[in-house]
């Protein structure tokens, strides 16, 4: 990747155009199904459609399950696919051969291993959490102190500056999501994980927003379990499968709480007790979706020609440049709050902005064709995807940014009301 | 449907042709795509692919996901998926509006079940299985067991016959599958879970090998919870969602431990606290398997055209045609063992017969592409699947038999080693 270093060069504004055409990724674009008159910025909500995926998913239908049938399990290898999948994934994210599955929701996985976490830390009853967290983590985490009892099982939620300080010999495990969903902060693996290892506890990551846009270092941070999703950066479809990672020192002692037929060691024995598989797989549970599967496969072929380290330049190249044209247009520092940090190590892939009036900002952008979230109360959120976004994506969006606020179109009142999801 | 009562009159073998000829139900088979060279008999294990899944899938991959992008959660209502193919699945099994969910796997939802089931019903801390139960019910009440300690959770196994004498005042549960998975055999729903209640338990039925078969009556039989899949006899494709029922009695007490943000009270408003939604959706938990439901969705439509009683009919008809076909063969009643009653009040939609050389005898079938499943140690299981299944189908496979059997084809050295999935 040559001539990302421009983008963040003195130039205010940079030039999206020669920025683009120097872009070592650009034609990985390509790979990509886009509407052409759209500025997509909401890869990390759901990922673009890989031209790989259609035809990938049309094969396993007609052929394989249409004609090939029950018979495909074997023929086709579906049963191995979670962990095909799994590994497929586990270089995108640190992890060594051995320790990744694609299996459930990432809700699902954290119940798995926040229970799998408090077995192998007896006596200590806490699960540590960030305040302004993806919500379903601490939801999952209340569930199963829900269902355990105070005793087994209670939450403590602190900023996430003083997570470090909240560690004590009570703490079973810290979850934590590396890169946050609102601010797009990303978070020290390796300094809250060495935290977490030197107070007794495990340290269990989501990384629902930086695997697939940044180098995620598992194994060299000394992670002991992670979950995440396909539908986000790794462009698996809605709804994908997700995936959790389970670090090989762990595989042994470990126990799925969720003791489905297959994670048992031998399904198809069909033996009246359960003792679980070897290694990570005995994180499955029920049969595997594999409409979803061989689709979050199909998108993972994109990512055997870039590498994460690579993406990571051109994701970081985009946002510097995406900050450089909103002060060109005036609307940083003063329009907008920056809610994202500016530093580059604790940035993930996303801009966050705040205003009073993101709503009716978010839709006048949808509305021009330019894809945002909004994250209430106040947030437009911009996600960066360095597979298919480009630099011209960024220019474009600041500068109907700064048409809508001079138009006053947020102000319409057909944007009153807010919808169900965003 | 007339004409179906010759399949069980006098006659030895009955007339395939004839039975086809008069089937009311035959026309279905035309909204399948099925190798035409097949006999397909393992519909109860994956459903055969219906003409009109392709089609939508496309649709939903190319125009909504690919097109629309994000706003397809709302602009195609993919957030109301899991409401959606619930409510289409609800009258195939006998439940009023509002009661049933397509989420996660059987495995996932026993789970989730169980521990709301051990909540509703403090102080008893029994769940009540039946001997040769499909596994994973056992396996995934075991890990429940596990993770709550004996005093909270613990398992009482007994044999079918016995279950009913086994029903205590420590039972908060009876878990049971409704037709057997290896012998075919149908368990009184009505009876059994009087019998449940009388004990003061609940009873959560596992419909995994009678829902879209045949009628089944939880409304009516009082049934308080069950699971079911969606890739058997609903034909949803490999690994297709499951459901849940819930029913409306219960909405108001039973919570999922399985708290994630889908089964949120307000998902998108991202509240640090949980509160589950209302009636049967709090059972949801990770965002849905879009392009599995979709599957499952386009292929209930068939039964859109269809009652479950006149399935039910055609299913009967066929598993008697077949063991008149097998007693023409002289296959039975002495080559083989019948596993499954004869009593038609009793019997599935399967026929499983017992042969020390079952599992010979089921490569060799599937080689004459009849394809069977083998269930270990010993026997042949026939899944008669209504919508797409012939009655020349039935007489096929016993013609194929007797032909293996005297050629003795079942034992070429070729079948020596069993497969890791059948």
């Amino acid at each position: 990747v040559t001539g990302l270093a421009a983008s963040h060069s003195g130039s205010a504004l940079g030039n999206s155009e020669r920025l683009d055409a120097e872009d070592g990724l650009a034609h990985l674009r390509e790979r990509f199904l886009l509407p052409s008159d759209t500025v997509y910025l909401d890869g990390n909500s759901l990922g673009a459609l890989p031209r790989a995926v259609p035809a990938a998913v049309d094969e396993l239908i007609r052929r394989q399950w249409g004609e090939d049938l029950i018979a495909s399990w074997n023929l086709h290898d579906w049963i191995r696919l979670p962990q095909q999948v799994g590994e497929a994934i586990a270089p995108l994210i640190g992890a060594a051969p051995g320790q990744v599955l694609c299996v459930d929701t990432i809700s699902v996985n954290v119940f798995k291993l926040l229970a799998a976490a408090l077995e192998l830390r007896p006596g200590r009853p806490v699960i540590l959490l960030a305040e302004g967290d993806f919500p379903t983590d601490g939801y999952v985490a209340s569930g199963l102190a829900r269902l355990l009892g105070e005793e087994r099982c209670r939450l403590r939620r602190v900023p996430t500056e003083r997570l470090a300080d909240a560690l004590d010999g009570d703490v079973a495990a810290l979850l934590l999501t590396e890169v946050n969903y609102r601010s797009g902060e990303r978070f020290d693996m390796r300094r809250l994980t060495a935290a977490a290892h030197e107070a007794g506890a495990l340290a269990v990551w989501d990384l629902a927003h930086s695997a697939g846009a940044m180098p995620v270092s598992l194994d060299a941070s000394g992670a002991d379990m992670a979950v995440g999703c396909g539908y986000k950066f790794f462009n698996g479809g809605p709804g994908a499968p997700g995936f959790v990672y389970l670090a090989g020192r762990h595989q042994e002692a470990a126990q799925s709480p969720l003791a489905g037929w297959l994670g048992h060691r031998q399904p198809f024995a069909f033996e009246p007790e359960y003792a679980s598989a070897p290694g990570v797989a005995r994180f499955q549970a029920g049969t595997p979706p594999v409409l979803g599967m061989v689709a979050l496969r199909a998108a993972l072929e994109v990512f055997e020609d870039v590498s994460v380290a690579d993406l990571r330049r051109k994701s970081l190249a985009l946002t510097d440049h995406f900050l450089a044209c909103l002060e060109h247009e005036a609307l940083l520092p003063d329009v907008f709050e920056l809610a994202t940090p500016r530093s580059r190590e604790r940035r993930g892939s996303q801009v966050s902005l705040r205003h009073p009036e993101a709503w009716g900002i978010s839709q006048a952008l949808i509305e021009r064709r330019v894809i945002v979230d909004f994250r209430a109360p106040d947030i437009v959120r911009f996600g960066f995807a360095p597979l298919y976004n480009r630099f011209a994506d960024a220019r474009r969006t600041a500068v109907e940014l700064a048409d809508i606020l001079r138009d006053k179109a947020h102000r319409d009142p057909r944007f009153a009301d807010k919808p169900t999801v965003t």
